[in-house]
């Protein structure tokens, strides 16, 4: 090693030692007669001393290194006359007695420190140096420790990680696939895999019994905030099980997660069901740190004159502790904030339930304030609470709602980054109509099994069927989802039935796994995780970017290495492939 | 669950009680009043009885059951009379009150035994049947052991397990990428990675000091016995390291491998050049469990007339124990084996030490028995033993003697499987020209730094240039290799320009590393395992194809799922791509 020690520990216990450090100069003082450099690894950093005085020449040198400068110095640790109690160094620094330069740095352009000047784009270009920031290193950390707690976790399950192939065949259901053109088989193409999901249910069907893999995933979609074309899976599937056996076996992941990389004890996990999760929060991935729970003042409200509210499929509120006191300008401009595009409420109904015991309402030429007072009952309102009601068609009031509930939730900082609120929604509808292409889409995915007393309805009124699947909330982000899987040839093939597939078409796909499921095939069930966006959730943030080393910006591009890129005219005609140039 | 235990876990303990299993039904035997059902899961195998006598429905039912159908059955653990000491569950069987039969099996298209009778295409195509033998099972939880244990291992050694992209840019330098046409930058690609060697090498520039993968790698070539287009590395990368710290550090990692997996306690490390290598074994990766070394004997035999010898570049050859009783027959066999185009040899000269101590060989015309003895001597041979000779230019006759050296290991049972040799084989050039396009070639890849004392040479005879730069080789198995690599622009730079590549190309391609290279990259070095080859090697077997759950074919199709197959003509369009139809 070019080192005896890191920069992360020397202790006032070694004081005398001689030490050899590497690391990059953080940061140099000139102070009169001295100068401090700061020498940083990836285990911390420690303080270097030159005196002018003592050795002029090395003081000397010293003054002339530039920030991130790649020194290995030699010296012997001192106990420092300035103790800086916040670095765990910081006892000690070396009297250097040797340095030598291992490679010059140009300035960087960007200040390595905790809070950068650079901007995201620059960032991203000189993402090398970026992960030099301890913060950006300390989410890489997390993220190595995460995998491997999660993998000691499952192998103590029996689970066995086993590695599924990234290249294989294109399958028109579901988001769009990359593509892999093959140059052996001209006109044929691979394509790589938005899950492993039809691979692991093989892997069940081949005897495995319990499955996991933390892989990676691909999905060629035009691109949203936060989304990357590659991603990483927690990739799980389990035989002879019941929904209530996955739902334990991976509350005992979190569980086991929040403990050995958060510190967190107790965790509980709620459950829910779908159509409970619309009902109350209007969200299938409700943050439950808070309650403000939904309301229906339907019954209450209709029939009295407010045609607003008797022309509305669904009056709906919430309550908000303590804000009766909101000015008219505050109620304004939350009006204004339900009525933004991404929200598209028509207007906000307020009841303002006054510390006297009275009652002031948007709508008070309409209801009278025993009536008002019903309302706030249903709530279990109290004086200096406000009620936000929303009124209109059933799904789109809930879902406006739930934006505006989160909403307060954050201005009365109810969404307390420290606590953790677990919640497993259930009962997810199995299909999902499409008015554009009018058919039904499967919403989780073909392979989920429908809740066996609703089998019947899937001719009758497809629907109306509840699937055996559930997702997995914590604070309100989706960190997971899974099912039980259909395992019979005959409902598979009525399932792509529903979907739309002709026969051939379904054969021609999925022929491989009906026919596996001839073969013997053991009731099974899973789940994925969403690995980077756990990771985020863990480490405080809201941007998975963060949590990868070298992402792709929202075009999908790697500005780093500068990808995608053109390509050599003999390696596309290897491919068998010519480009189509674009008029239109 | 719908178990209350596994297979596998039943002893006399738990005898008397009522247990519910599930399996799949791997033998039936009918004995007159009983009837004997052999459950099978992931854990083992337990014996299901069913009598004639007490319960006839059920043993009727139970008669009906076919090979691999899916059972849940429960029943009282009970002592057998019978015991089977060859199974962990040999002491007792289940006495079955109740049989539900979870899924039905067509008969299997093979025997789901250990020696099966189906051939490799059809055990491919239903590979989950496949994997549902015991063999292939045990396979994958190697593989899955090697890889818990290898990150167990690199973690307490500080390594941090990074996620590099997959989705990368093609570089036409090495093998050929696999491409990925970009649908949102038209005319654009991605490649999938070779490795992650530009990557890691950034994480080194980004300070992260330690890094590892366990991770997919892809080559598009033509597929050779034993490859597969898509493979998995153990890929690691350290900071402010000397070739020996690596060294160090990994055959730590293949200690801990050997211990924690093989049970095997004591593995030594021994080191030798690649010049010595190809000089005393024929070949860069030397099995080292049997001696059998090259001697060299131009100077013994030259100007005695035999003009084979003197028109030689070099005489070499092997000494066999044991082996003076070859028939002529045999060494005629022999001659015609070194013969075969695979080994390209001449001819063979071989030379009896029979057991009184006197000489024959097939060159007695040209040499006396003195002189032969002579180089008996050379050879430290005795009575009995015999001397096999090759000669002709100097690197092909040295691999011709390879190859027979392994045969004669083999014949002789030299190469022991319960013995584990462990070699670095270091100093290889860095660079090899090619005839054909009359240029270097990286022996390892562009990156790989030379030795330090040889740098003069890249100007003079670039040729003769060592690299800093090494493999692992166990029981002449290459397991990985690595280098320390190049860390400053200037010799990066003149690395490339040796290549042939000019500053623009070199820039064009790798102008992201380089820069990266001058803000401040350390010295680094690291290594890459295959790690498909390792698990065959640990798990006795020479196919890597046993160790991947799905692999491909020799032609690169995975003739399980079909693919790769036809994409419809909309995909196409979108990824702006047309199909070129060859008629040449």
């Amino acid at each position: 090693m070019l080192r005896t020690h890191t920069c992360g520990e020397l202790r006032i216990k070694d004081t005398g030692k001689e030490v050899t450090l590497c690391g990059w100069l953080q940061r140099a003082r000139d102070l009169g007669g001295m100068t401090f450099i700061d020498l940083r690894d990836r285990y911390g950093i420690t303080q270097l001393a030159f005196n002018m005085n003592t050795n002029k020449t090395l003081c000397t040198q010293a003054r002339e290194l530039g920030r991130e400068y790649v020194l290995q110095i030699t010296g012997k640790v001192t106990e420092r006359s300035n103790k800086n109690p916040k670095m765990l160094t910081g006892d000690i620094e070396i009297i250097v007695s040797e340095v030598k330069v291992l490679n010059k740095a140009q300035t960087p352009p960007f200040t390595i420190e905790e809070d950068t000047d650079g901007g995201d784009e620059l960032r991203m270009k000189y993402r090398y140096l970026d992960i030099r920031r301890e913060v950006v290193r300390r989410n890489l950390e997390l993220r190595h420790r995460m995998a491997l707690e999660t993998r000691k976790y499952l192998h103590d399950q029996q689970f066995i990680e086993v590695e599924t192939p990234v290249l294989i065949k294109s399958t028109p259901e579901g988001a769009r696939d990359f593509m892999v053109p093959s140059r052996m088989h001209a006109g044929q193409f691979y394509a790589l895999p938005q899950s492993p999901q039809t691979f692991k249910q093989l892997l069940m069907v081949g005897g495995l019994d319990r499955y996991f893999q933390i892989v990676k995933c691909f999905r060629d979609e035009d691109l949203r905030a936060d989304r990357q074309p590659e991603f990483t899976q927690i990739d799980c599937e389990m035989s002879f099980v019941t929904r209530d056996d996955v739902l334990e076996t991976f509350e005992g992941l979190a569980k086991h997660l929040f403990k050995s990389v958060k510190g967190v004890d107790h965790v509980e996990f709620n459950r829910i069901s779908y159509q409970d999760a619309m009902r109350f929060y209007g969200t299938d991935k409700p943050d439950t740190r808070f309650g403000m729970r939904f309301e229906e003042l339907n019954e209450l409200t209709k029939d009295k004159g407010f045609k607003v509210f008797d022309n509305a499929e669904l009056v709906v509120g919430i309550c908000t502790e303590g804000c009766a006191e909101y000015s008219r300008k505050q109620l304004d401009a939350l009006t204004e904030w339900v009525q933004r595009p991404q929200i598209g409420a028509k207007g906000l109904v307020y009841v303002k339930y006054n510390p006297d015991g009275s009652f002031k309402s948007s709508v008070d030429k309409f209801f009278k304030q025993e009536q008002l007072k019903s309302w706030a009952d249903v709530f279990s309102a109290r004086p200096g609470d406000l009620l936000l009601i929303l009124a209109g068609d059933t799904d789109a009031t809930r879902k406006a709602l739930g934006e505006l509930r989160l909403e307060m939730g954050r201005r009365l900082e109810l969404r307390d980054p420290d606590m953790y609120a677990c919640l497993w929604v259930t009962d997810f509808p199995l299909l999902e109509w499409d008015e554009e292409t009018q058919r039904f889409y499967a919403m989780h995915h073909p392979f989920t099994s429908p809740i066996r007393e609703d089998i019947p309805l899937l001719d009758k009124d497809p629907g109306k069927v509840r699937a055996n699947a559930y997702d997995m909330v914590i604070n309100g982000v989706e960190i997971g989802g899974g099912s039980i899987r259909i395992f019979d040839r005959p409902l598979q093939e009525k399932m792509f039935e529903v979907l739309g597939f002709t026969p051939k078409e379904a054969q021609n796909q999925f022929g491989f796994l009906m026919q596996a499921f001839q073969f013997g095939a053991p009731p099974h069930g899973g789940v994925a995780f969403g690995f980077d966006r756990w990771c985020a959730l863990f480490g405080g943030s809201e941007t998975i970017r963060d949590y990868i080393a070298f992402p792709k910006n929202n075009a999908g591009r790697d500005v780093m290495i500068d990808s995608p890129s053109p390509v050599a005219p003999e390696q596309l005609k290897e491919l068998h492939l010519k480009l189509i140039t674009h008029n239109s």
